[in-house]
């Protein structure tokens, strides 16, 4: 693999795991005031379109990521409209 | 452009934008509270590593995109820093 190669696997890597901290953060204080409703609605249509870019050019890494992403990015959201009822 | 590539440019927006409403409502409410420390550590270093691969392989969308979504989540992880304080 080339560093550039490394690089973007690694890059790839933090930004997919990134949201599970939040989603931990909430689950455990049971606390979305600060949270962004616009951002995570954005966000997890924005992570579909990605999982169905992936489907189309079938690209398993981008396929893959945006799933594993979108589990933690919609539980955020699910939770934050949850709260706000 | 094809379906595949209209869907990848939309995704590759939204993701990109979704940050900004979070930055928003941090600076309008001063309010970090539920925000994830850890979250926003690790994006971080995985948008720094995108915009360098996107240096190291010479792709301007990815360059542009990330420098963008930096701004948005360096602001939120400089703001969730300053009121640990």
């Amino acid at each position: 693999m080339s560093i550039a190669e490394v690089t973007g696997f690694v890059a790839a890597t933090l930004t997919t795991l990134s949201f599970y901290p939040q989603a931990y953060k909430i689950i455990k204080t049971r606390d979305t005031e600060s949270i962004s409703l616009v951002m995570y609605s954005i966000i997890n249509v924005g992570l579909i379109l990605w999982f169905a870019y992936g489907l189309m050019v079938g690209d398993k890494p981008i396929i893959f990521a945006n799933a594993f992403t979108l589990i933690a990015s919609l539980t955020i959201l699910f939770l934050k409209i949850k709260k706000k009822k």
